[in-house]
C-alpha cells in the first residue's frame, strides 16, 4: 500500500506497515500484530510525540545503559520489525550484546529475527545457539531460556514491548530492567526500573542520539522515581484525553 | 491456548482466541488483528465493562432497529469471528438483514464469512451475489460496493466495528447509521446517529434482550444526543484512567 506522505495518520501507517511486513516474513506473529494494536491506541492517547515524561525516562535509561558493565538489548518479533537498524546502532554507541528473547518461542522463528538483524547490520545475535542456554529459575514457559553470555549474565537489560511475568523474572534475578511501554498501567510498566512511555520507533532514535551525546561527559546516575515519572505520564494522558474530548 | 476461568483477563482472553481462530480460517485480516488490539486498549480504559452511556446508546439502538423499515445488520471479519450467533439472533428478532461488507473486499474472504454465518444458523447473507451488486457514489474503493436488497435500500444500517469513510457514505445516503466502536473521537463514533462505545461481544447481548423486551411495546423514537452521549463516554474513560491511576 501506497502512503502519502500527507495523510494526516502517514507516521502512523508506515509504522503499521513495518509490522505487517515483519509478520509476513515470520518475524512477527498474530498476537503481536494485536499488542501493536494496543500500543497504537495509548500511543493515540498520548498524542502521538514523546512527551517530557518519555524524555526524562529516556535520559535515564541511556545513562543507565552507559554505565552498565554488561549491557543487553533484548529483541522480539515486533521491535525487530519496527526498528533493525536502531537496535544496531544503540548495541554500537552504549556497548550492549543483543539477544533474541522471544515470549511465544520457536527456534525457526528466532532463526529469522537474528538473520534479519543480521542483514541490518548486527554482528552477533545471541539466544540463537542452544549450546549457550540457561534457565531463568520460577518462569515457567519457554520465555525462561535466556543466553548465558547475554541476559544470563547482564547487570542491565533493555527489554522493548516485553510481558509482566518475564519483567518482573528479571527483577528478581537481580537485573536493571529498562522498557517501552505505551500503556503506563501495564505490570510490565510497573515493574521496570525505567519504563519509557514512548513509541519504540520515536524512542530508539532519541534513545541512541542521548547516549551519543553522554557518552562524551562524566556520568553519575541519578535517583530516578519509576512510579513517580508514570503517574506523571497518566497525567499527561489525561489532560491529552480532556484536551480532544473538547476540541 | 487453554484459558483457566479464574485467569483476571479471561474474558478478554477467551474473545482474542475467537479472533485469532477466525484469522486463521480466513475470516479475518492483519489489519483485523491490529484493530482488535485497538479496541482492547480502549476497553481496558473503559473498565471492560458495559457503561451507562453505553446502556442509553444501546436502548436507543434497538428502538431504532424495531422502528426500522429494512433494517440490515452490516457484518464484517472482525464481527463474524466475535459473534456470529449474536448477528444471526439479533436479526432474527429486529427482523434485519444480515449483508457482508468488508473494507478490505476479496470474493473468497466474503464466501468464507457468509459460509461461517449459515453454519452459526443465518438463512440468508446479502453483498456476495455480484448479480445484485451496486455502488456508492463518492465511495472510490472496493468498499463501496453493495447489495441492492441489502445496504443500497436499507433505512437504518448497524456497521459495527466501521471505518470513517464508509460511515460518512452511509449518512450522505440518508441512512440512519448505528455503530460500536470503542473509540468515543474515531470519525465513525463521531459520523454515526447512534454510537455504542462498548466491546461488541458484551454489546451484543445486551442488544438483542432490549430488543426483545421493547418488542412487545408501542415504541417511539426519542430525540437522542449522540455527541452529548459520545462526551459522556470520554467523561467516563477519563475517570476512570484517573481512578486506576490513583490506585
Amino acid at each position: 500500500m501506497l502512503i502519502p506522505k500527507t495523510h494526516p495518520k502517514a507516521a502512523s501507517l508506515y509504522i503499521r506497515e513495518k509490522l505487517v511486513k515483519g509478520y509476513r516474513s515470520g518475524l512477527v506473529i498474530e498476537e503481536g500484530l494485536m499488542a501493536h494494536g494496543r500500543g497504537e491506541a495509548f500511543d493515540y492517547l498520548i498524542g502521538e510525540k514523546t512527551s517530557k515524561n518519555a524524555l526524562r525516562a529516556l535520559k535515564e535509561a541511556a545513562k543507565l545503559l552507559l554505565l552498565a558493565k554488561s549491557p543487553v538489548i533484548s529483541v522480539n518479533g515486533n521491535v525487530a520489525s519496527l526498528c533493525p537498524k536502531e537496535i544496531v546502532k544503540l548495541a554500537k554507541v552504549v556497548n550492549a550484546k543483543i539477544e533474541v528473547n522471544l515470549f511465544y518461542a520457536s527456534e525457526k522463528r528466532k532463526k529469522t529475527i537474528a538473520g534479519f538483524l543480521k542483514r541490518n547490520g548486527a554482528k552477533q545475535i545471541l539466544g540463537v545457539d542452544p549450546r549457550f542456554s540457561r534457565k531463568i529459575p520460577r518462569l515457567d514457559s519457554a520465555r525462561r531460556i535466556v543466553d548465558k553470555r547475554g541476559i544470563f549474565s547482564a547487570d542491565v537489560v533493555l527489554v522493548p514491548l516485553e510481558d509482566g511475568d518475564r519483567t518482573i523474572a528479571l527483577k528478581k534475578l537481580g537485573k536493571k530492567v529498562i522498557t517501552f511501554d505505551l500503556n503506563p498501567l501495564s505490570r510490565t510498566a510497573q515493574a521496570a526500573d525505567i519504563t519509557i512511555v514512548d513509541n519504540v520507533v520515536r524512542g530508539m532514535r532519541i534513545l541512541i542520539e542521548m547516549s551519543m551525546k553522554l557518552k562524551k561527559k562524566k556520568l553519575v546516575a541519578d535517583k530516578f522515581n519509576n512510579k513517580k515519572n508514570l503517574s506523571q505520564a497518566l497525567v499527561e494522558m489525561n489532560n491529552n484525553l480532556r484536551r480532544i474530548s473538547y476540541a
